[in-house]
């Protein structure tokens, strides 16, 4: 408690000096320097620079001549400024969001390319905006909880300033001071005012929204030159009236009460010290332009106030974390709400990595991700990185074994990332023993999925929405994704009595975070994650510990999965694996129903098939499955009163928003104390074209379960060929160098540290 | 009639010419040749220009290196000829397999490398088989109609023997006389009258699996000089027994009375004169591999037979046929019995690519194929592939739109291909109009299956079996091949009463083909195919045609799909369209069920899950669905009676045997004649990268009937930007020079040839 206090009082202390240093800047000469346009992403002295390279660096230039195209493309097209109307999806959403996307570009090619065209462009786009903006109602969708004025939420209002506003400053020197007046009284100046002032329950939060609306205002603000509204951007509204119970459309808090706002607070408290972002990878990602752009502004405008060193440099730190958060494709991993596909080809990304490169120490390893994405921004970083690229600096991004913490502090679980190398692909677990994660977290404490290379074996859903696809509920999210994504059952770990984790309460939920109980990768043949949870379901503790083996009897890496449930009342468990593929095989007998019914009423079991139930006399249940050429077998310790249920999804689903996978669920029913073990395993393979499947079937003849205690237990894995592995864990004690002791049929096992393994051969 | 009296007396005629010839090597003087061995697949010319251009022939060289190193690796591995017990999949099966592939390949390498320890390996192999077969039993699995020693099924046994007899060619002048005796006495001979005597009903067919068996013994008979057995490969057993009711396990006939046999006979029958074979590509391509080997052996053995111009050279036509039922990632379409996946990178392509480039002509696209295949035969043929890609000569191979004819005469119906480019791939249409196509036959007249690029838009279900996956079934057809893969609801065309054509019955299937109307691919934005099926059921005429159009008002060509139902009394008409991926929208209502239940009782439908039930009060029925990236929209006319129904794969399915793919079917009730138009637009983008929709909505404001009598057809298609387009058919004559005359909307509308296509703006 000493240490929590302890940081307290750091960030507090850092948050002063930062006040202190943008307070000096109201009062500083900047003046002279501020006035020199373009000064925010792309300075005077880069633009020197860049146009000297011009021709000589292909990644530079490849992307220079793909952004030309495009806006010389829209310049034939002429302007279109619609009169607000649509969802995103729709027409006048999509033409505002390709306005501020081009204009933006269209100020960077006028200040590369010397070529008034692009000014005259970018000026009369702005004018365009001047012209409508004064008379602009509020937007007549409804749904937000923070209506914009271009767009029905003002998230994406201040997406559109926070281009905008680059624009702005490299046409700056191009106007008349008459036109800037014009330009800011009518347009920036209200603007900025609309969505803070006018919005507080959106601009005066920690969220990515408020991210992007602080930003926005930030970045007008020092285009011009208004210290006012720069101080608004980075400590927000003074005074804001929000309702404590207030909560957005994802049914996420506004505000704690005397919770610090402004764009600081939004890097003190989302972000660990580790860089990792609560609400998880695919909301960094989104935040990650905001939050790395403005930095480079500041950095630009107000060195002094050392932005890049905030927080222990926490932003150029988040984008390696993000780099590590997804597979062999580079697509993120949905934890929380995430659409699948977004991946580090993302614009945000490309401009991430060229900040984090120039602004970092140049790790040559972001080389070679600039390269996979083909682009880099057109400004000085991206010049650097395409330099770096020219010179053959690049070296390869090896994602390892990896925890981070989440919470501010870093004492709020975390997200544990275990890679070991199969004998085609990597196979990467991604244990989720997190904090909420804000109103975009699901109800899934020590939930996890499972990769090899770029595959699922075992999927975590992701979100209930198609992102910017009008016909599906305008884009945003369904209702599904409450009623669904969000709960326990659709992730792959234990629902106790058919309820999610806290009851599904919000606010339950975010008073807690699993603890992390281990996380040891010092024998990269033996990883381990663990974590507990003491509150999802009061008076039952989960402990789950995951341990990721290589062995020689095994053709891959296999995933032990121990999850051990104690409690002080009987209970119903249920523990699901989501499973994508077609089912090959059972080791059980199980029967399929004619009719299909719903698993359950709620919590998302209504949105469940029951397709089928079997139980095992034999204490192993095993189902093989193939999936994308490969095979793939889950074999769990069960016994007879374990009901295996075939699950499907689709259930109670009246405008076919979910997608139909599978699922496979062990359940125990009126049980106290339960264990559930597990080994996964990926083997074989099978070609349609030369039609041989190799090595089809299961390696492990048994799991069982040969010492528990509240202390200890024990599993011995026995291999076909009658190999015989021991894996014992401490339960309790998960320090390295404590020593153990237990004895297991007849024989003393000792060790020190948190696990032993042992192979019996 | 005449035509077809003429061609078959002009078979009968190639028969007795062949037959004389193959009479002649009897009495000929070719012994001398024969003793010179290798002589059947490497020839002691073709071994000399082989070593000749070793290290030079970049292609050739890569295959040899991988030869190599898997042989080599078996070798030290050691020889394993265990007692045969297993199905596919299982382990004696597959070891047995490897064997003969390896011991092939160990001959190849003996030849060319010249080095004994191959030899050595063949032999070894040889006396290891020549030591256990004589006291072999018939196989212990019993499912077979034709059981074989080896494996389950002499099929496979017969597999062996082509491999094998090329194995011992290439080792014979290695071999004693002494030891060739021992092995032809106690093994090959033995070996091949087991196969053919002692399975006169496996080997006196007209099937895939007759031709195996033939070849088989016809390679044997090469190496050995054995003219008995040679023409007993030829012609078939002269005395079988064969009950004329009797079937195989696939439900297919055995014999028809009096059809001739024999190796020839089965290129005569499945194929017809332009290359197509009558099972469907997956068993072409299965067969290819016999066909194309056995023929180089003769050419080489027996070139006086002139077995490449048999039949005007339809062998090697056949492979350019096969080479054009792929899709763009070179699948088959899997017509009939065919797991998808299989594509022309199998085995049997390569080598059919490389024989009908060196014995056919040389063309030049052949070799795009074999750079694209990545390997070539280790004899002359692969060789002069190889050379010919070294040299630069491969050109693109090009697919066109192309009508294949079923039959031996071509006249019982066939294949229409339709292919258009798109904005980014090609558009294919895959219309079945065929015969039945033997026992792998589905009952699916006039279905269709629609591709972009590798994607499947609409798919044909293909069969349901896990080819050598020994968990399933064996690796054998399941039997939802026949409750579902077969019956006719599994197809994208009309199911009247809910039963499938021919009321499922092989019989009555096997008597009736489809009767081609219409082809026509002169205008390349107009391209269209049609046929009829008069007898699927009794009193119903089923028409269908369809258009693959051009059009700028449409970002992609679009299909149009018109199916006219003539029948003498009410029937119900139910059409399915098997789209993949998610439904985004529909303009109709329908209410989705709490539970499912199957949507009948038989001939497929107790299969399919009902997932929902709407229909429409506006004439056109539209649902858009979203599959890899893009969107597609089927547009269908309707009247408020029809039922529109969702469905989903599965039910009935106790091992989940199926997949859970998704259908939409059209169903008209209590309905004489009916019309079923259809368009479906390949249209727009989605990227979770970007996350930007583009073009996601349909471009068609409405589909109409504007005239239909006996006589003709003529439908008006309305964009969203009110171009209206005008297609008129004439339905009794497709004549190219007929005048048509009809009144629309008391505009007189005339053309000549069998079809009308106008743009009425």
């Amino acid at each position: 408690m000493n240490f929590i206090k302890n940081s307290q009082i750091l960030i507090v202390a850092l948050l002063l000096i930062n006040v202190s240093c943008s307070a000096q800047t109201k009062v500083s000469s900047k003046k002279t320097t501020n006035n020199v346009h373009p000064n925010l992403i792309l300075t005077q002295k880069g633009v020197v620079k860049i146009r000297a390279e011009l021709g000589k660096v292909p990644l530079f230039d490849a992307t220079l001549a793909k952004v030309k195209a495009e806006v010389d493309a829209e310049i034939l097209n002429g302007i279109e400024v619609p009169i607000p109307k649509d969802f995103s999806g729709g027409y006048t959403h999509e033409r505002h969001k390709k306005n501020f996307l081009i204009v933006q570009k269209a100020g960077v090619l006028y200040q590369i390319l010397d070529d008034e065209k692009y000014a005259k462009y970018v000026k009369d786009m702005l004018f365009a905006y001047e012209k409508m903006y004064p008379t602009l109602p509020i937007h007549p969708q409804t749904r937000s909880y923070a209506r914009g004025k271009l767009f029905w939420q003002c998230l994406n209002d201040s997406n559109w300033l926070v281009y905008v506003s680059q624009a702005y400053d490299c046409v700056y020197n191009y106007l008349t001071l008459k036109e800037r007046k014009q330009l800011e009284n009518n347009l920036f100046k209200p603007y900025a005012d609309f969505i803070s002032k006018g919005n507080p329950q959106f601009f005066n939060r920690v969220h990515n929204h408020s991210t992007w609306g602080n930003v926005a205002v930030g970045m007008i603000a020092l285009v011009m030159d208004d210290n006012e509204l720069l101080n608004r951007s980075l400590h927000g509204l003074k005074v804001d009236n929000i309702d404590p119970n207030a909560k957005d459309n994802d049914g996420g808090f506004i505000k704690k009460e005397g919770q610090k706002v402004g764009f600081l607070a939004n890097i003190d408290e989302p972000f660990s010290p580790d860089g990792y972002y609560t609400e998880g990878p695919y909301y960094q990602r989104y935040a990650m332009y905001p939050f790395l752009v403005f930095a480079e502004a500041l950095h630009n405008v107000k060195p002094e106030m050392k932005i890049f060193e905030y927080k222990n440099g926490v932003l150029l730190k988040s984008v390696t974390t993000l780099l590590n958060l997804t597979d062999a494709d580079g697509e993120f991993f949905p934890l929380n709400d995430g659409q699948k596909g977004m991946s580090y080809y993302s614009r945000e990304l490309v401009s991430s990595v060229d900040i984090a490169y120039f602004f970092g120490e140049n790790n040559p390893e972001l080389l070679s991700i600039a390269k996979e994405q083909g682009e880099v921004l057109l400004d000085e970083t991206g010049l650097a990185v395409a330099i770096g690229v020219r010179e053959g600096l690049a070296k390869p991004f090896v994602k390892k074994s990896v925890e981070y913490s989440d919470g501010a502090d870093g004492l709020k679980g975390g997200i544990g990332i275990l890679r070991a190398k199969g004998s085609n692909d990597e196979l990467t677990l991604v244990a989720k023993y997190s904090a909420q994660g804000l109103s975009h977290g699901h109800y899934d404490k020590l939930s996890f999925s499972y990769y090899e290379g770029g595959n699922e074996i075992l999927q975590d859903y992701g979100l209930t929405r198609f992102v910017n696809i009008q016909q599906k509920g305008g884009g945003n999210y369904l209702k599904e994704n409450t009623t669904w994504a969000k709960q326990t059952i659709a992730h792959n770990t234990i629902v106790q009595n058919e309820t999610s984790h806290f009851g599904g309460d919000f606010e339950t939920g975010s008073l807690n975070h699993s603890n992390k109980y281990l996380f040891d990768i010092s024998n990269p043949n033996i990883q381990v994650v663990s974590a507990k949870e003491p509150n999802a379901y009061p008076g039952t503790e989960l402990h789950r510990i995951q341990f990721l083996l290589k062995d020689e009897d095994f053709e891959n890496p296999i995933l032990l999965d121990i999850f051990n449930v104690t409690s002080s009342k009987e209970n119903q468990y249920d523990l699901p694996f989501y499973y994508l593929g077609q089912l090959i095989s059972t080791n059980f007998n199980y029967t399929t129903p004619k009719f299909l019914c719903p698993l359950g009423n709620a919590n998302g079991y209504q949105h469940l098939w029951n397709e089928g139930v079997g139980s095992s006399t034999n204490n192993n249940a095993k189902i093989t499955w193939l999936n994308k050429e490969r095979f793939y077998t889950l074999t769990t310790l069960v016994s007879e009163n374990d009901s295996l249920i075939f699950t499907s999804i689709g259930a109670n689903d009246p405008n076919f928003n979910l997608r139909k996978d599978s699922g496979f669920i062990v359940r125990k029913k009126n049980t106290k104390n339960a264990q559930f073990i597990s080994v996964i395993e990926s083997h074989g393979h099978y070609s349609p074209v030369s039609e041989i499947a190799t090595n089809a079937f299961s390696t492990i003849k048994n799991i069982r379960v040969v010492f528990a205690n509240e202390n200890y237990i024990a599993i011995s894995i026995e291999t076909v060929n009658n190999n015989k592995k021991l894996v014992a864990v401490s339960l309790n004690d998960a320090s390295k160098t404590s020593n153990h002791k237990i004895v297991i049929e007849d024989k003393l096992v000792e060790w020190t540290g948190a696990y032993h393994f042992n192979n019996l051969n």
